[in-house]
């Protein structure tokens, strides 16, 4: 057995991080957040909210913020790395000096490292080798779980024993963690999704109705399967919250930014406008990557290359579209 | 190879009939289209159009409507049977002495015979064994296909081939079939979701959230899988487009009746005054199958078990969340 994780540092003040140091708050743990910006810290302590990322929310719950890492990093029991996925590498050196070995570093942002096309948890292990890796992902508004709405998520660990001591850990009455140990493919769902909820935007952004957009997302899944399982996924993973439970949110929600993304792109707004914006989707990185994958792979991705194809602007949206629905018929498993 | 399948008859003048007649017209066959009433016949014949079931529609190809059941049947390639679930049987009876032997007979409707809780395949195998059962389900709202907006569906029969030529009959640019041989999988899928979008229609109406409604899709689709192939479903079928495509349709849209009853649940309208009502949701009957179901085979289906709980007023709603919620964590896949 593990021992219990009182002691719980959450890294990064944005909407996401600051609702998963409420779960952890609300599940009876010690939390320290810490936040780059000074007036985040600020108003965590003094006002029991984040006004800026989670307006209309005042904790129910306590739990402190500081701007000092090493503080917040040192003697915890877990930390949760909530920054934004390109700055994974950044953030693990950061604390690599401070951290004590055997420490859970759980994984809460979704992505692929774009510079290196590493999952962030093999970044992980090169930078921060002393730390045990893990992952939290699932279909999650952080708005949703700062109002303590009903959520489950998967929380996975290589090892069992972390992944039941960090879902402890977390579990209260609205949020239910389910522990997996399956790292990779827990990672590879939440990554391969941003990819196919594009074209879940795009399908409805171009009016194209409910039926295409759910048979868009199970031939989406099955791609996602596909690739997924020649990466080392299980299937079960897959087909699980951090899979299919986050493809579905993902894929019929325009508050996640690929899904809006796809939306404009399918509404008329020209690649190259959209591309010119400040915060880009993560999906649009993921497709390159994943039709790279897929040669390398042998795995037919017509989804995600036709996805691809839009972006680069090989094709156009109507082309795609048509020449998805006319290829040669064939069986459904082929 | 099969012979080409060029007259199809199509059973059943309702909005789900009227738009598979035009999905075949489109495609290029002669279509004869049965309906019980007179007035949809002449309205077919006279307007080109179906104003009771698919308002606003005119027919972008041709074809004739029929009140005579045995004219529709006699001499054609292929049946497609779009009549309600529950009239699968009275139907084949009244189509035997007029079918060809080996004709298909594509089951369009989805759901269990209530009587029996027998699969349809089985029902049709039982009163008109001289057929080829076939069944066409996934994600489809008849409006979306009428409007020629692109649908993708299965299209299974236990001879490849037959499933083959069925899809290749009723093909075209707006309608994408693909062929699959697994019979039971594909009604199975197509019953058990409606149990699980009653589910998902309580969690909306109550007002839990995206992220309550996606976990629960995902946890549903486990649930259908795990039951679905203890009842020899294939996984793969599962998770295609008449099990997981269909899933995912059903349960995101008050189109589906099944939802939009779960949806009045969760607003508080009492299970006495929905089940009083006129045409109830194939759904609640499929619940009370599935629990049976499941403890013969030995598969624990939580969701399932609530469903039927909450409907046979054992429970109430927030009780049988709260159950589910606060149920002993585990590993995701146990």
């Amino acid at each position: 057995m593990m021992r219990r994780l009182q002691k719980i540092a959450v890294l990064g003040g944005g909407a996401w991080g600051t609702a998963l140091a409420l779960v952890a708050a609300r599940a009876g743990r010690d939390v320290l957040l810490w936040a780059r910006d000074a007036s985040t810290v600020t108003a965590i302590n003094e006002t029991r909210s984040n006004p800026s990322y989670l307006p209309g929310v005042t904790f129910d719950a306590p739990f402190q913020a500081t701007g000092d890492l090493g503080g917040a990093v040192s003697g915890c029991d877990a930390i949760l790395l909530v920054t934004p996925a390109q700055t994974t590498r950044e953030m693990a050196k950061a604390i690599s000096s401070t951290i004590e070995p055997g420490t859970p570093v759980v994984l809460c942002a979704k992505g692929i490292e774009r510079s290196t096309g590493a999952l962030l948890a093999d970044v992980l292990a090169d930078c921060l080798p002393q730390a045990t890796p893990a992952v939290l992902s699932g279909p999650s508004f952080a708005d949703d779980v700062a109002k303590k709405l009903p959520t489950a998520v998967t929380v996975a660990a290589s090892q069992g024993e972390v992944a039941d001591a960090l879902s402890a850990a977390l579990a209260s009455e609205s949020f239910r963690p389910y522990a997996s140990t399956d790292v990779a493919g827990v990672q590879i769902g939440g990554a391969l999704k941003n990819v196919l909820a594009i074209a879940c935007g795009a399908v409805v952004g171009r009016g194209w109705g409910a039926s295409a957009q759910a048979a868009l997302t199970a031939r989406g899944f099955r791609e996602m399967t596909l690739l997924g399982t020649a990466l080392g996924a299980r299937p079960d993973t897959l087909t699980g919250l951090s899979g299919l439970g986050d493809l579905v949110l993902t894929c019929s929600s325009a508050q996640s930014r690929n899904f809006a993304f796809g939306l404009a792109l399918g509404r008329g707004t020209p690649v190259k406008n959209l591309m010119s914006g400040g915060k880009l989707a993560e999906g649009i990185f993921t497709a390159s990557v994943a039709v790279d994958l897929g040669k390398r792979h042998a795995v037919d991705l017509p989804l995600s290359t036709a996805v691809d194809a839009v972006l680069r602007e090989k094709i156009d949206l109507d082309t795609a579209l048509a020449s998805l629905m006319t290829r040669p018929l064939k069986r459904e498993t082929d």
